[in-house]
C-alpha cells in the first residue's frame, strides 16, 4: 500500500495474485496455460501455491512471472492463540522453503523492509514487522566473534512513505542497499483485496518484489531485483478494501447465491448479471466515485488484527531466517 | 456503538434520524405527519433540525420522539483547519442553543459521558472527547469560592465497554449519577451509518438519550432520562458503516444514477430496482453474512479522522458549556 | 499514585510498606513490637510477608494495620521472559493464599479497579491491567446458564483522574459499587518509591485498600472497607521516584559505602552523614523544591516496563481468581 | 540519545554546551579564551549564542569547535499555549539567522534526520518532529511546475535506532544523502543533561552535526560535514538525566544554598564541598552504578511534554525553511 496510495491510481485488479487467478479462470476458463497451481489444507489453513511461469500465463493473469505462496486462514481474525501460533509456524516453514528454492544460502545476509505508514493502523503492518524481527547484523558487525551459531545477519528498515518524506520509499531502500550490501531484500506491505473476507486473514509470499503502479507519469521505481540487483520476496497481507470492490464483489455472490436458486438470474440481476466482472466494477466505481463514495475502508477491528498478523509475520521470518530459532514452536517466539 | 456491537444484533436501520427521515420519504412520501425539518446551509456546513413531535411520526420515521439536529459537513476529511474552526463554532452555537431550548440553567451540572473503547480506533471517539473536555466539577467542590465567573460544574467519564468491564455502561453512569447528582447528562458515542459518505463528516445532537437495542433478551439499560431522572442528551457521530449498507447503498445510487440516463433501470438492475429498499438490504444481508462478507468497516484514514471529530466536539462543547468561552472562535481553545 | 498527584502533597515517607520497615528499623532498632516479618527468596524472586498487627507497631511503621506482601524482583528490567512468567506465577499464589486469609469465598464477586490515567505511561498501570484482565461478570449477567465451573464473577473499571473526570476516583467507585454489589475490590494503583531500583521491578499487595493522603482540606475519599463496606486489596507498583529521594538515597548510600572503607564518614559527608534520613530529605527537598528541581521522575525505558508489569499482575490475577485458570503457567495466558 | 544507548557509555560531561561552558567556568573562572557568548532575554526566553572558535577553547569545553545557540523556557513544561507559540516563533527566527550565517541559499535542499525511537517516549523526539515537518520535495521531483514560491525541497526519515534495524543511524543516512543529494542536513536528537530542571525545557541548535561517542571499540560513525560532505545542524532537546548528575548536581545546589548561610560549608557537606565537580560525579557514579541506582531517568510526564516540543520544532522548522510561511505566527500552523 504505502506510497502507492498517494500518488497513483489503483488498477481495477487486485494485489493478490490469487484473486487474479480467480478472475482469469471465471474470464478464461479452469486452466490458464503457463500458470500451475497446487494446494494444501490442514485444519483450517489453505495454502496455494501458484507458479507463473510463462510470459503468456503472465499476461492472462496480469501479475508478473513467478513464484506465489498464499496461506488463507479464514478464522485468523478470531483471536484464537493456538491457531496464530500453528499460521506463524505455517509461514516459517513455507518461507524457508521458499528460500531455499531461490538459492539463498545460510549466511546470506538479509535486509527486511517494512513499507507503510505507522500512523495509519491499515497500513502499518511493514513498520510493526521491522519492530518485532530479531535484527542480528551489528552484533556481526561490531563483535562477529561472539554471535551464537545458527544466526545469519539480518537486519530492517522501516523507510516511511512518500508524503511524511518526500522521498520515494524504493530511493531509500536503494541508497540502504548501496550502503550495507545485502544479499535478499524482504519487503513487507499491506495490499487491497478485492474481497473484504481476506483483509487481515491472508498472507501472501512473492518473489517478485514489489511494483509499482504503471500509470502515466509514475516516475516511481519498485522494490524488484531489476532495480536493486538482488533478489527481492515480498511479503504482503490485505489490510484494506475500496468500496467499489466491495459491492463488485456482493453483486457476484449474489449471482452465484441466486443461480442455486434459480435459473434465471438475469430476471434477479438485470444486466449486471451479464456484464464481464472488470466492466461492472469499473461501471460501479463510476457511479459511486464522483459521490466521494469510493473510499478504501477496513474492519472496525483494525487495530487488534494487524498487530496479531504482525507478530505472526515477524515470528515466521525469525524462525525462518535463523537456523537457531526454533521452527516447531514460532509462536513461542515473539511476546 | 460501545456495548451494543458486543451483543445485539444492529437493526436494519441507521443509527442516523437523518437517514431514517431520508428513508421513510422515499417510502411515505415527501411529508411525514407530525415531523418538522428545517434546513440551513453556509459555506460548506449544512444543519438540518429534525422534531418528532408525535408518536405518529415517530412510529414512521423509526426514531423516538424528540430534537434532532445534524451537522453535515462533506468536506471535513479533508484536513481543512479552518473549516474545522467553523464546524466547532458552529456545534457550539447549535449545542448551546439546544440547552436553552431543554431549559438547561447556566450553572447547572453538567455530567459528560464518552461512550466506547478506546482501543479500538473508531469506537474511541466518547473516549478521546472525555480526555479533551475541559472539567470544573472538582474546583467547585474543592475551592468553591476561587472559581471564576462564567464557568459550570462539568464533568466526564469514559465507562467503558461491556467487554472490557463485564459492567453495562449505563448500569455504570446510573452510580455515578447517584452518587454525584448532575443536572444534565451529555453522552458522546460512535454511531454506524448507512452511507459511507457520512462516516466522519457528520455529528448528529439528539435529546432522546442513548436506547440500547431491542432485540429478544436484551436486558441492557440505555441512558434516557425514563431511567437517569434527568436530561439526556446524545451527540453521535457515524464512524462505521455495514459492508451490506455500503452495497445496498451503491445498489441505490446505481439506480438514480441509471434512472438520469434511461427510463429502463428495470432492465439494468432487474428485480433490485423494484424491491422496497429494506427487503433489498435483508436480501444482500442474507448472502453475504453466511461468507463472513458483512463486515463492519471503516475508512482506512480513521485514525485521523477520530482525533479531528472528537476535537472539534470537545472544543465546542468546552465553548457552549461555560460562559466564559469565547463562542466565537472555538477551535483556538483545544490543542 | 493517580489523583493524589495532583492536588496534595506527598508524605516524605515512602508507599512501601517495607520501605517504612527498613526505615524504622533504621531509627528504632531491629525489632519493632507489633510487626512481624518473614521473607522467602526463590531464583531471583524474594517476599517479604509483613504483618502490621497492633496500633503501636503501626505508628512506628507509619502505615495502617493490616498484611503486606512485596514481591521484589531485581532482574524484572531486562526483560527475560521466563523470569516474567515465574513471577506472574508466584504472584498468582501468592494472591490466592491472601484471599484464603481475608475469608475470600470461591464464587465471591471481584471487582477490580485501575486506578491512573492512561496517558501519562507511568500512571497508566491500573488501566493497562483492566485491559488486560478477563472479565466474566457479564456472562453470569446474561447467560448464568452458560458459565463453566471454575469462573468466578469478575469486573473491572479504570475511573481516570480527577484532573479529566472532575471526580474523584473513590466516589466513582462507590457509585459503581453500590450498583454492582461486589464482595471484594481490588485496587491497582501506582506508588512512588524512595529507591529507583525498586521502581517496575516491586509489587506490593496489601489487604488495607487505599489511603487518602492526610493533608489539611483533603476532602477526598480513599477506598477502604471503612467506606465502602467490603474488604478492599491494593496491588501496588512503584512506577516513579521525587528527585529528592534520589538524592537523599544516594547520601545514604554513599554512607554505606564510606562506612565499609573508612571509619570517619563525617570526614567525607560533613553533617549529611550526621542528621536523621527523614531531617535530611527535608533539607534535600527545601534546597531542591524552589529551584524547581524536585520533579518526579521514571526510568527512560518506562514505556516497556509499565507493559511488561501489566502484564505480569493482569495474569497473575486471572489465575488467582478463577480457579479453572492453570496457576502453575500463568504466564501462557495473557498474550 | 538514539543508538549511542545501547553501545556506549555516556562521558561524564553534558550534551549540552551551556552546561559545559558553565562547568569549564566554575573551573577555569569567567572567560575562556577563544569561547565567545552572547546572552539575550525575553518574556521567559533567554538565548544564549556560544561561539568556539578555537581548538584551545574547544579543548577547555570539551567541545567541538563550532556555533551553538540554546534556547531556555524554563516555564515551558506549564503547557502555556501562548508561550509555545512564541518559543515556537523564536526558534524559527533563530534557526533562519543560522542558515544565512552558514551561507545556506534559499533553494537548498533539506534533508531532516529525526533520530531516536518512536517507542520510547523521551527518545522519540526525533521521530514526533519529522511526523509533523512540512515536507516538500516530491512535489519539486514530481510536479516541478506547480510548486508554489516561497517553497525549497524539504524531506524528512527517521532512520531507527541500531537495536532495531541492526544499522547505524548514520551508515542508513549517508545511503539516503548518497541518493537524493540534499545541501544541509538537519539532524534532530534527544539529549541527556546535568540539570533535571533543563530536562524538556532547553532547546540547543549547533552546526557541529552529531559526534558519536569516542569510546574504545566505537566504530560508528557520526552525522557530520567531515562524513557527509554536507553542512549538518544538530538540534537537541534534553529529555532525560542521569541519576547520578541529578544526585551530583543537587550536591551543588546545596554548597550554593548553605554559601549563601554559612561560611563553613565544609562543614555540613564535608570532602563532598572540596572535591572537583567531575571527581565528585565519578564518585557518585561509583556509589551508584554497581547497585543498579544509575538508571537513566525522565520526568513523569514525558508524553506530553515531548509532544509540545516536537510541535514547537516542527512548527519552526516549517518557518525558518519556508519563506511562504509566516515567520511571525509560527504555532498556528503545525497542529
Amino acid at each position: 500500500m504505502s506510497d502507492q496510495l498517494d500518488l497513483q491510481q489503483y488498477s481495477v485488479r487486485t494485489d493478490l495474485a490469487l484473486e487474479a487467478r480467480e478472475m482469469a479462470t471465471a474470464q478464461h476458463g479452469c486452466t490458464i496455460p503457463g500458470v500451475m497451481e497446487q494446494v494444501d489444507e490442514d485444519r483450517g489453513i489453505k495454502v496455494t501455491r501458484i507458479d507463473v511461469e510463462t510470459d503468456a500465463g503472465a499476461q492472462i493473469l496480469g501479475r508478473v512471472k513467478g513464484h506465489y505462496i498464499t496461506i488463507e486462514v479464514p478464522e485468523l481474525r478470531n483471536k484464537d492463540t493456538d491457531l496464530q501460533d500453528r499460521v506463524a509456524t505455517k509461514f516459517a516453514q513455507e518461507f524457508a522453503s521458499f528460500l531455499v528454492k531461490l538459492g539463498i544460502k545460510e549466511m546470506d545476509k538479509v535486509l527486511i523492509v517494512g513499507l507503510g505508514n505507522w500512523n495509519v493502523t491499515p497500513d502499518s503492518l511493514g513498520p510493526l514487522v521491522v519492530e518485532n524481527t530479531m535484527v542480528t547484523r551489528h552484533y556481526f558487525e561490531l563483535t562477529p566473534d561472539q554471535v551464537n551459531d545458527g544466526y545469519r545477519p539480518v537486519s530492517a528498515v522501516a523507510p516511511g512513505v512518500l508524503g511524511i518524506t518526500g522521498i520515494e520509499s524504493s530511493e531509500i531502500v536503494q541508497g540502504i542497499v548501496e550502503k550495507i550490501k545485502p544479499d535478499l531484500i524482504i519487503a513487507i506491505d499491506a495490499l487491497a483485496s478485492k474481497a473484504l473476507e481476506r483483509v487481515n486473514t491472508t498472507i501472501q509470499i512473492a518473489d517478485i518484489g514489489i511494483h509499482p503502479g504503471s500509470g502515466i507519469g509514475n516516475k516511481r521505481k519498485g522494490l524488484t531485483q531489476e532495480i536493486l540487483g538482488i533478489p527481492c520476496i515480498a511479503i504482503g497481507v490485505p489490510t484494506v478494501c475500496y468500496a467499489s470492490t466491495i459491492v463488485n464483489n456482493a453483486i457476484e455472490m449474489m449471482r452465484t447465491h441466486f443461480q442455486q436458486e434459480t435459473n434465471n438470474t438475469k430476471q434477479i440481476l438485470g444486466m449486471l448479471d451479464e456484464i464481464p466482472e472488470n466492466d461492472r466494477l469499473a461501471l460501479v466505481k463510476e457511479v459511486l466515485q464522483p459521490l466521494g463514495h469510493d473510499l478504501i475502508v477496513t474492519p472496525k477491528e483494525i487495530d487488534e488484527f494487524i498487530e496479531d498478523i504482525a507478530n505472526i509475520i515477524a515470528s515466521g521470518l525469525n524462525a525462518a531466517l535463523h537456523k537457531a530459532v526454533d521452527k516447531d514452536n514460532v509462536g513461542a517466539y515473539t511476546h
